[in-house]
């Protein structure tokens, strides 16, 4: 009796303090439910199907299968961390490029009519990385941060006096698509030298790519082994000391550092979390860069900022959801 | 009797709503008594003189003759901007260039000593700036917007999410220090290419300087009518068509187009107020880079984001300081 009681207790116990998180991806969706101290008691993972009502199925169902797995029937929160361009305080995508047939989804709407009583929350992907990273990572405690993740594009969440800045169209921290070099190549936003189309995981292999293309990328492609060139090809290139894969890499890291301090001179963070596969590549890509934006920046910010790597792997996208989930984008 | 008790209960509520403003720079001092809402009670304007004890006095008898003036014995605060680099959560000036002799001066200690019932708060001047416009100015009730001065130096001041961005050292805001051409020029702060050497009074001065030591500058030097050439006088020589001035003003809007877009991507502030010298020539020197900011930024953010004139004119300083002593920059 008494162990029955206990066991309707815990059940209650987990309703209560249960949180769903929704990494919403162009190739996969990450559900998990997780405590709100950050450990995943499930987790769903599904290709990200074409069209609209198949994603929204889809999310419906892995919400479903984590609660089941984790026996909750409520739970406290829902958070969403999906791509952008979005309105998060509306929690409806725009004309997310990556999810298409998602224009215009109202998934805040959509999933507050399936869970009446839990917070529901939606928040553009890399701003959810931030806040999981703030929660849960290499940013615990910290009131001025920015996440920056180097992957196929740069994007970056920023915390500030403790809050998410979002701004009033709830796009801020679209650091990769700042100009850094105004003569550079065009991005496919359209500006010229962005961070994003001189730094990028993309704008190495685009390089790496030209270098093979003039007959002097021999090294990156037998680094890469008969795969298309990319940054790590570059890096174990750039290891073995080849001179073309240096000059890639020099390039790289300079835009890095140039992005890194700007983002100290503007708003003076304790900490830079840096992911994203580029940076799984640290001393290659990113020290360097953090060194030389440590010491250009002002040398006050400069040295109070540390250049960190992010800690919570292939799970920031979900876990950063939870914090999502859990009101810290409102915070 | 009934008068007498009205008058000193006047008094009373005087000194309870009165807030000092200091406007400390390189060259004078601007102190006001001011209420709440900004209507100024008396203002003394001292020229800033040589050394750390010349300066403490002149800012001490300013305060006292404001508070002479407006009948005042005890104000509710008393407000410091002052130039950086500073710490202001200590209130203590660390090495500002513009005030020798001032090294590490603990000014909110100092005026804590002369004022014990006073709130003392000390705030670097352009975040103090962009706090007055944001409670007095052209940002009255907005949550998000950046202040950005364009005149000798560029400056700015940033409020995200309703609280000021000053980051772990302080310094947030520092924009006219992000690099925006990295083979630019080089810059007294060491960066080359960083905003303010690209497109500060200063930088479209030395251009112009240039192009008259070119011998293009005929039209330039003609407009400054034996004075240096400046950004008035190649403002004046645009507007009569010289090609070489037209060429410099195309130089400095584009970098200023660069430095608001940035601004846009990183911060989506709803307002981007523009002060200094530079910014009187407004359809000359903003407007055209302001068009292209919101035209070259993501298209929510860039829609969402007004570029207006700042509103306090030459009192921006002594007003900032009257929001700082009112708490504004820790709110």
């Amino acid at each position: 009796m008494t162990a029955t009681v206990r066991k309707h207790d815990n059940v209650d116990m987990a309703d209560a303090e249960i949180v769903v998180g929704i990494d919403l991806g162009g190739t996969k969706i990450l559900t998990v439910a997780a405590t709100p101290d950050g450990r995943i008691r499930a987790r769903k993972r599904v290709d990200t199907p074409k069209g609209r009502d198949a994603v929204v199925a889809a999310m419906r169902d892995t919400v479903a299968a984590v609660l089941g797995e984790a026996a909750v029937r409520a739970p406290r929160g829902i958070g969403v961390g999906a791509p952008g361009p979005m309105d998060p305080r509306a929690g409806v995508l725009l004309e997310p490029p990556n999810l298409p047939g998602c224009e215009n989804l109202p998934l805040a709407a959509i999933f507050r009519e399936l869970h009446p009583d839990a917070d529901i929350h939606v928040e553009n992907d890399a701003n959810a990385a931030a806040l999981g990273e703030r929660r849960f990572g290499a940013g615990r405690g910290v009131d001025d941060l920015c996440y920056v993740t180097i992957s196929t594009g740069i994007g970056g969440g920023i915390v500030a006096a403790g809050r998410l800045v979002r701004g009033v169209a709830g796009t801020g921290g679209e650091i990769g698509h700042t100009i850094l070099e105004p003569d550079g190549p065009r991005c496919h936003c359209g500006l010229h030298g962005c961070w994003e189309v001189l730094a990028s995981g993309t704008a190495i292999a685009r390089e790496a790519a030209a270098a093979v293309a003039r007959g002097e990328g021999a090294a990156i492609a037998q680094a890469a082994g008969g795969r298309p060139v990319d940054a790590r090809a570059v890096d174990q290139a750039a290891a073995a000391g080849d001179p073309v894969a240096l000059r890639i890499v020099a390039a790289a890291v300079r835009y890095n550092g140039i992005g890194f301090c700007n983002l100290i001179q503007i708003l003076s963070p304790a900490r830079i979390i840096v992911g994203g596969g580029v940076s799984h590549a640290w001393d290659r890509y990113i020290a360097p860069a953090a060194e030389w934006a440590r010491t250009h920046a002002f040398a006050r910010p400069g040295g109070m900022c540390a250049i960190v790597p992010a800690d919570l792997g292939d799970d920031v996208g979900a876990l950063g959801a939870v914090a999502v989930g859990l009101g810290d984008a409102e915070a």
